[in-house]
């Protein structure tokens, strides 16, 4: 498959924009578990996500994380390019949670472009706006909901992303994507066993009662 | 003071451009306390504050706030127009703190000039990078500092933007901006007063220890 058909607007590109893309385009595997963008120190370039998953996380000085996003096929990473907008003043840390396929535009050639197409620099805005959405999102789980809620939900939304009931996950996994501590989960995944929700082997979780969970979240 | 003076790029538009904006441009006073935009309904234009003071805040079901960001004089509000960048999927409140005088771009104008004009529109992106970078702060803060170190920051800004060791605000405002209880504001303001940092009197928190609140900040 091309990399054309990754990028919603290569067709208002210029012949001479698409060759510049085309010529400075790099083609990378990563491992499940690599670190592919890491905060301050990277301004790789705006990730296409071939195949595989990403996850995007920021970290407290203690070294807490927690997940901000997670992108899939056909995702675009703008924020490993952050230097192409010189207002983006935070830092993330990118790691793939699959083995995944990207490709790299490199941000210098990005940022060229966008300086003068108008196309490019609303579609920059657009993922830009999709990110910020999410990250509004999470505020509102963090503020107005309480963490049972958040647990349950996200336990739904990884069995529909691992594509099984029984998920591969240990308690500090869920913790450093909730932004809470590894006890904390633990307890609380212990109150959904004793509940009757789940069934907990070591680093799997199992859904048994999909019905009692999507009423808690 | 003309409006070309408010708007950082006014001179890579085209005079046609400019005399689009300066055509529609629309200016308004808004009244201490009122809400210049309101979530879902309105998609009112980009806000240039001449002076005055405005605050971003969401609202959770259940009517409580969180302050996201606050604007001041010569600060561009971009969230007023989401409806110019399709993926903006959230909703702000806007209110004005202090009278204020303000220029509105009409959205529709806005998203003309955005989708010709490369300068325009990485403009737009830095106001979005920026207000993005404000709330990623925000997530920090709630996530990884304690309430006591939350408050006494916001009393420390508070008292630079009052110009005054003594601010007139309620707990249930310092709540609204906090994103939690009056209660949980009240108790904290009893205990920074026990500590001899602030003075409580009705609708006053006085400032006492700026050296011991700094430090716990």
């Amino acid at each position: 498959m091309l990399f054309a058909e990754y990028f919603p607007m290569w067709n208002k590109l210029t012949p001479a924009q698409q060759d510049k893309i085309t010529g400075s385009l790099i083609s990378r595997k990563a491992e499940k578990g690599a670190i592919i963008h890491n905060g301050s120190s990277d301004c790789t370039g705006l990730f296409f996500i071939k195949s595989g998953q990403l996850r995007a996380y920021i970290l407290s000085d203690e070294g807490r994380e927690i997940t901000i996003y997670r992108l899939f096929d056909r995702d675009i990473c703008l924020l490993s390019a952050s230097c192409i907008i010189r207002s983006i003043q935070f830092e993330i840390t990118v790691e793939s949670e699959k083995d995944t396929e990207l490709w790299i535009i490199p941000a210098e050639i990005y940022k060229q472009i966008m300086a003068e197409s108008a196309a490019l620099a609303n579609f920059t805005s657009e993922i830009m706006a999709t990110r910020f959405s999410e990250v509004m999102w999470l505020i509102e789980q963090i503020l107005w909901k309480s963490l049972d809620k958040r647990v349950a939900s996200f336990l739904l939304e990884e069995s529909v992303i691992q594509n099984s009931p029984k998920l591969k996950i240990t308690h500090e996994a869920i913790a450093n994507h909730l932004g809470t501590h590894r006890e904390v989960i633990t307890r609380m995944l212990h109150y959904f066993q004793n509940e009757k929700m789940v069934i907990l082997t070591r680093g799997t979780v199992e859904i048994i009662d999909k019905r009692k969970i999507s009423d808690l979240s």
